[in-house]
């Protein structure tokens, strides 16, 4: 264990972790808590009392983002920010989201033991639902502090009918103000998010820590394909036009261009849906869902222009009909330059062996790198796995991300973070 | 129009594919009118009604099929028997089955008609339920004629949860008795059914009549593919147990089968399914649903053990599981050679050109073929199409096939139909 983590910081972090994965939906598999539910309501109450057990001074903003303070030197001096999300998806894990907010809180709590009180203020987030959800939309309380929620998003309705401000009503929020928070409206000093990286490369490389470069941008599609529902017994197979061939090939295609990626780049196909439900019909409409994520801008729209050719020729070689639609879900999104610089040095100050590292999933930094110069931290997890209830990073890795953390809100209180060009 | 057929047969035929096309499913496409439902039964009275006008003595079987008996000569001897269905599959046609209950009525009152008694009784039947149902099971009347119907079968239960015992019943027959089907257990001395190609042959090649060599065998599977739920934004693709990349592999492989057959052999996958709802993470659990068509057993068993070690292979490749659960829906039964013989002879008598044909669905024909020479006579559809509310057949051509009916069930009262060999 590095020097600069204590033992009370493990064993904090530990119970936290433990606590708040006892709020979970108990019908639900692994660790379930998604936003506007019951457990998440409840859970936020013991996160809010932890802000306060640590000193911060605690308040829900208009977008039910749960905010701690912790007063600087120069309260009108732009504020530092910081913080993650304590929702997860169904069937999750105890470590997404979760390690930002207790690790911030952490951070707030080792700054006042450390008896040095920032330049700025302080402030640890909490936000309200950064998972994707019932309705589709993922990032709602950053979305909210970024301005970013629109009254289309408000009328977004999930399984049963009921739309996203029905459900913010009904959780005790007011969706005519939820832009309306003012922390997010003064100028913000820089953001920094510490989060587990959900993927394999840190734990591969036996490394401890990574510094976001950039955070993934998300290309959709749904791919439609149209071909003849003929008997499956009496149609010759050069007779056929059969959808289900063509999304066979599509689903082959997206994978080529993910594997083709010259960074890093990635490719998935979620479902294939056919419309029949007949043994002895040939598929004649078929729904091929797709995403494909990259940091790198130009070669996500080149993907997007080569997959739409590729997967209509096939589809017209096979004489099915091909419709798309495509939907960006994030462009790229960059961390900044200078918080990177930041949090690099602060490692290297700690001797922590960290390495740049793009993020392939998206965070509520993506809405926040509107607001303030933006980074992010990330610790390993096991195996890689994520959104599973096999999620797991280790207590002791969590709290040398929160060593990180620190280093990093320190040494970015008395940095110029103002664009130089 | 061919010298054999009345214009009184044409508008018969045409009035009765009207008439019976009135009894169905109005909150359902096409013409739907599936096995012990409402307009299933409504259509029975009009359908024994239409028996009993052309002379016929008719009764319900205790399997539920529609018999109506024309004495012959010599009640002892084996009596000749000729039908096929009135059910439709949901979303259904006009003439799957149709044709060969209406022909065969239209048979028995040409042959009255002609003033001449065949030596045997003929029987035209009406067969219960043929199409795939709820239950998943076929061919329910002439099941249990051959007395093939299991008591496990009575068990299968539809997506409410009632069993297929329970829906006899509720259909004013008795499950216990089904088998009791006295006309069934006599000798028989030839089944002939006249039924629609549905699929494109005869009308490519512009021929009237098919005469079928053989039924085919259905091999169905399940390929269960299991990967790992990764992180789709975070997991590169080197790392992936992607279940979906496996699946599509195993559609494009059931394809090549079916492509490289050298008879008639089909290979259709129907269905893909995803157990994952989420858009980003990595498919783990997929199902693929496949069939496979011949009328050559050893090229259909050859095909269940390559496939399932190519599938096996490439998914293994993948780093994925791949569980197969296989079930013979049908082995292949050929029709009686004697049967094709006298069908051929009666057709060139008549000056009509017709082609030995496979049938790649299965028919009543399948089930009679255990208790009499078993022979079909095929009519062109129309594109090819069956099973959807495009199924067509011309009333000239069904009046054709009609003629070629009567000649051949002449010709066979007086042939020796018993096995030579």
């Amino acid at each position: 264990m590095l020097q600069s983590t204590s033992l009370e910081t493990v064993e904090r972090l530990g119970t936290g972790v433990a606590e708040l994965s006892g709020f979970a939906d108990g019908d639900r598999p692994g660790w379930t808590r998604e936003v506007f539910s019951e457990p998440y309501r409840a859970s936020r109450t013991w996160t809010a009392d932890r802000m306060r057990q640590v000193g911060l001074e605690v308040h829900i903003d208009a977008a039910g983002n749960i905010v701690g303070r912790l007063a600087g030197r120069e309260p009108s001096a732009p504020a530092l920010v910081t913080g993650s999300h304590t929702d997860t998806v169904d069937g999750g894990g105890r470590f997404d989201g979760i390690v930002g907010v207790l690790g911030s809180i952490e951070a707030a709590r080792l700054l006042q033991e450390s008896g040095t009180q920032l330049e700025r203020d302080l402030l640890v987030v909490d936000f309200l639902g950064e998972e994707s959800n019932v309705f589709g939309l993922s990032c709602l309380g950053s979305r909210c502090a970024a301005q970013e929620m629109t009254p289309e998003d408000l009328e977004r309705r999930d399984y049963r009918g009921v739309s996203l401000g029905r459900a913010y009503t009904d959780f005790g929020l007011d969706p005519s103000t939820l832009s309306d928070v003012p922390w997010a409206k003064r100028p913000l000093h820089a953001f920094v998010e510490l989060h587990i990286e959900q993927g394999p490369t840190l734990e591969k490389r036996g490394l401890p820590l990574g510094v976001v470069t950039a955070i993934t941008g998300i290309e959709r599609f749904i791919a439609t394909f149209a071909g003849s529902a003929d008997h499956a017994g009496t149609t010759s197979m050069e007779d056929r036009r059969d959808a289900m061939i063509a999304a066979a090939e599509a689903v082959l295609a997206v994978r080529a261009e993910g594997c083709g990626a010259p960074t890093h780049g990635v490719a998935t196909s979620t479902r294939v849906e056919s419309e029949s439900r007949s043994p002895n019909v040939v598929p004649s409409l078929v729904r091929m869902y797709s995403e494909v994520r990259s940091v790198d801008s130009s070669w996500l729209s080149g993907v997007k222009a080569r997959l739409t050719a590729e997967i209509a020729a096939k589809a017209t070689d096979l004489g099915v009909d091909v419709g798309f639609e495509w939907s960006t879900d994030n462009t790229v999104v960059q961390a900044d330059r200078g918080v990177q610089d930041v949090a690099g040095a602060a490692a290297d100050a700690l001797g922590l062996p960290w390495m740049p590292i793009p993020s392939g999933a998206t965070h509520d930094a993506v809405h926040m790198a509107s607001l303030a110069p933006m980074g992010m931290l990330f610790i390993p997890s096991k195996n890689g796995k994520s959104h599973c209830p096999e999620e797991w990073s280790s207590t002791e890795d969590i709290a040398t991300g929160v060593s990180a953390l620190v280093a990093t809100l320190r040494r970015l209180d008395g940095t110029d973070t103002r664009p130089t060009d």
